[in-house]
């Protein structure tokens, strides 16, 4: 299927900046996805609500934030349309008429209802809301008429939901929305500094904004393979969290070097992290340009016209879907 | 507790129209309270869907069938703000948000919760928004900044609900909504023709908006106590239906008079059930020349009025609670 509208959402959570991770699995596939199609990217503020409405100072500084972050990658406000998902309220209205025909069960059985509360334990998010998070998600897509929605192997069940919701729609009131389908993202098994998985709560990311000197300073101390205790220990960089950073972001030859030097101890790991650091910086380099550009400028009056042009595709769906549910 | 705001609903379901058990159960009380306080009264049709979003064809229909009948008892549009739900699309953005902290587990305890599913087996309600409906509900009081609700006994537990929830609220975000109390409405135990409960869905009601020829034919061959089997045949009042709406609709004297007569036969069911009708009747023609009245004026209009007033409200109420929540 040729996608001809596309729609994504970011979360304005925790310290509210996108790092690697981020850039890996999802950003990467946004900036490529404009080329193909009419792109919605919006930054979720109420979902960041679900798991964190106990404490929601840093809220609206997130979006700032998440906003920069989005142009630096180069997502382009000419060609996509960013959005803030509050600010088109239709998509409330939208939520409350979905909900109506949404069977209790298919929300109670999303795999990742029981296992994020799980995880989140330090918190209370047994909620009505928290329940209502996949058709939130359902309604972003829906509400802009996308029929492609960039998701990783993870979240295909969640896009698995939005279709029967969608299905059981045009069943019950005739044909409105389109069936969305995945757009499949890699899912980032990039290391955070310390060797787990990099994520925000880990507190071991590498961001895109971090200036230069600051991946310096975080990959210099970082973890390497456990073997290397000495210069002339021979390493694995199999087991080496730098390595895994190098395969994503060093030159093919620079790394065949490395993991041969590595094997003979014939370099030692703060040389080798000298390359990874030239290489992240090299990579980062252009987004910190057009970060620094963009920092100049009123973002907020750009995301007011991607709100303008997200509420008028709204606008036009939430008329046809109160037309067939006669409210 | 002095009622300063005032607010309540009634669902545009089935027919629409509301018949004597709306009256004595909730319109008397609402006509009452409109010499109290500033009054919200509300056609809920989100509402309608929680049990109907799989027949919808007629919500719009029963829309102005019981706007007609809240107008033709005597609310007055003058005094009290008479507006549909969907309308003031506030409500959906508070329902979204109010639900990220409202806990799953107080929505499933709600008593009726489990019951009207058991009640209403011919359709499948065991969906998110009947989960949600007493959170729809809290909304629609507090979004108002109403301080009281008329409901019956049976209702209060439902009302407990909204306060637990403004005070979670009050307790997370800030001092935002008065806690509602209830202003305790009779709950009618009226008989319908066939001496059941009188409702809509047993088809034995008396209408607001019946013509005094339907009264009678309706009461004619309604239900009396079966012991009079022959005119000289004496009767027991109490088990009969016809008395129990000469207690509700007749003078003191004429309730003596039929109940004596009835147990010695003195009366027989034709010519007692002639002065209920009467009585009735002549307790509907106020009502029939206020809809008589309405019914040539543009209702829409005096709808859209209290839209837009309702609105403005909600409006206020909402930007706070964005403050609040940060979003």
């Amino acid at each position: 299927m040729i996608p001809r509208v596309i729609m994504s959402g970011i979360r304005p959570t925790g310290t509210g900046a996108a790092h690697l991770g981020h850039w890996e699995g999802a950003l990467k596939s946004w900036v490529k996805l404009q080329d193909m199609g009419e792109c919605f990217y919006s930054i979720v503020d109420w979902h960041a609500l679900t798991t964190e409405y106990q404490d929601v100072k840093n809220i609206q500084g997130n979006v700032r934030q998440v906003l920069l972050d989005m142009l630096s990658v180069g997502i382009d406000p000419e060609k996509s349309v960013v959005y803030l998902q509050s600010a088109v309220k239709e998509i409330s209205e939208l939520f409350l008429l979905l909900g109506m025909m949404t069977p209790l069960g298919w929300l109670e059985r999303v795999p990742t209802f029981k296992e994020q509360q799980a995880q989140l334990s330090d918190r209370d998010i047994n909620t009505f809301g928290f329940l209502g998070y996949p058709l939130l998600q359902t309604v972003d897509i829906v509400i802009m008429k996308a029929d492609t929605v960039p998701v990783g192997e993870d979240q295909v069940f969640h896009l698995e939901l939005a279709r029967e919701i969608v299905r059981r729609f045009n069943g019950l009131y005739g044909d409105c929305f389109p069936e969305p389908q995945p757009f499949l993202t890699p899912i980032p098994k990039l290391p955070g500094v310390d060797g787990r998985k990099m994520s925000k709560s880990y507190g071991n990311a590498i961001y895109l904004s971090d200036a230069a000197s600051v991946v310096e300073e975080k990959i210099k101390p970082m973890v390497t393979d456990v073997r290397r205790k000495r210069r002339s220990d021979p390493g694995v960089p199999e087991d080496c969290p730098a390595f895994a950073l190098h395969q994503a972001y060093s030159k093919a030859e620079e790394i065949a070097m490395v993991a041969s030097e590595c094997r003979r101890a014939g370099i030692g790991c703060l040389d080798c992290k000298k390359i990874l650091i030239n290489n992240i910086n090299a990579f980062l380099d252009p987004f910190r340009q057009r970060r620094r550009r963009y920092e100049k400028m009123a973002v907020a009056d750009i995301l007011e016209t991607g709100n303008r042009r997200a509420a008028a595709r709204a606008r036009e769906t939430i008329a046809r879907v109160r037309a067939l549910m006669n409210v």
